[in-house]
C-alpha cells in the first residue's frame, strides 16, 4: 500500500528541508530556552512526505519489525514512519494513559521527575524496534524510553530523530545504542 | 511518495478490522467506562495500513488541503493519514504545549473544564480541513476542536474517526458537520 520508497533525495537535500522548516522560539516552555517548532514542516505536505520517507527507509535498513513513538509529538513522526516503512507502531505514553497492564519507567527532569508507560504485552522478545521522537535534548525522556523498550524484551536497533542538540549531549545518555539524527545543531 | 490508492477493501472489511483490533477495557480510566483501546490495531502493520488507507481515501474524497489531529491519539491517526493523503498536518494541543501565539477552545468534562489549542497562524482562511480523532464519544472535544479550526477560518469539510460510540450522542455535537465514523459502536 506504500510505495516502493525508491533512492529519494540526499541526507543533505533532507537536512536543509529540516533546516528550513523547523523555526526556533525563543523562552519557551520556560526562559532561556531556544525551542524547535516543527509545526510549519507537518504543514507543508511536500516537505512532511519527504521527511517521512527518509525517516522509514531508516527503519527498513535496521531491519526494524515496530517503530515506536514517545508522546505526544514522537507520536506524529513515528505512526507515519510506521505506515511508510509497512511495520507497526507502539506508543509510549504518560502514565495513566495506557489502559491495559502497564511497565513503567521514570526520569529525572530540570525540576521534578517524569515517567513513561507501555503496555506490558506489547513486545514479543526479541523484537527488533526502532525508537523516534522529534528532538534528542539532555536525553533523559529517550534514555528512559531505550530502558523501559529493553525491560520489556525490545532489541532497540536504532534510535531516531529529526533533530539533535549537540550541546546538550543527549548522544552518552543513550549509550552504545545506535542513533541517527536528520539535522545536528550546536 | 505515496500509493496511488487503489479501491482497497469494503467499508465492511475494514470495520470488521476495526472491531477485531480494538479490545475494550472495563473501568477505565474511571469506574463504569468501557474504554475503547486501539493500540492492538496499531501493532499490527498489515491492519494498521488498511485502516489509514480507507481514511486517507475519505480525506481525499472532501477534497481537503489538510489533516488536523486532536493530542494525543488522534495524532497517531491523522499524521499517517496526512501522509498517504498528500496533505499536511496540524495539530491540536492540549494547553501550554504550542510555542507560538495560540487560540483557545475550552470544553465541559464530566467534571471540570479542558481545553484544546492551535497556532492561530496554522490555517489560511478557507482551507478545506478534515478534523480526525481515534473515538467519537459525547463530542466535547471534537466539537470545541470543530469550533477553534472554525474560528481559525478553517472550513470543517468532515469529522473522522475509527470508532463512534452512539449512544453518547457526539454526532449532536458536531452539528451540522460531515461525520463518519469506520465503527458505530452502540
Amino acid at each position: 500500500m506504500t510505495s516502493p520508497l525508491g533512492p529519494g533525495p540526499s541526507a543533505g537535500t533532507v537536512r536543509e528541508l529540516v533546516r528550513s522548516h523547523v523555526r526556533a522560539i525563543d523562552d519557551f516552555p520556560t526562559p532561556g530556552v531556544l525551542f524547535r517548532d516543527i509545526t510549519p514542516l507537518l504543514a507543508d505536505a511536500d516537505a512532511f512526505n519527504t521527511v517521512i520517507d527518509y525517516l522509514a527507509k531508516a527503519v527498513r535498513s535496521a531491519g526494524a519489525d515496530l517503530v515506536v513513538g514517545i508522546e505526544a509529538r514522537g507520536f506524529i513522526l513515528a505512526a507515519p514512519v510506521a505506515i511508510v516503512a509497512g511495520v507497526g507502531f507502539i506508543p509510549l505514553r504518560k502514565p495513566g494513559k495506557l489502559p491495559g497492564v502497564t511497565l513503567r519507567e521514570s526520569y529525572a527532569l530540570e525540576y521534578g521527575e517524569a515517567a513513561l508507560e507501555m503496555h506490558e504485552d506489547a513486545i514479543v522478545h526479541g523484537t527488533r524496534v526502532v525508537l523516534m521522537d522529534d528532538v534528542l535534548a539532555t536525553g533523559g525522556t529517550a534514555g528512559a524510553a531505550a530502558g523501559l523498550l529493553e525491560r520489556a524484551g525490545a532489541d532497540v536497533v536504532k534510535t531516531l530523530f529529526l533533530i539533535e542538540l549537540a550541546s546538550l549531549e543527549g548522544r552518552a545518555t543513550l549509550g552504545p545504542r545506535p542513533m541517527e539524527a536528520i539535522l545536528t545543531l550546536p
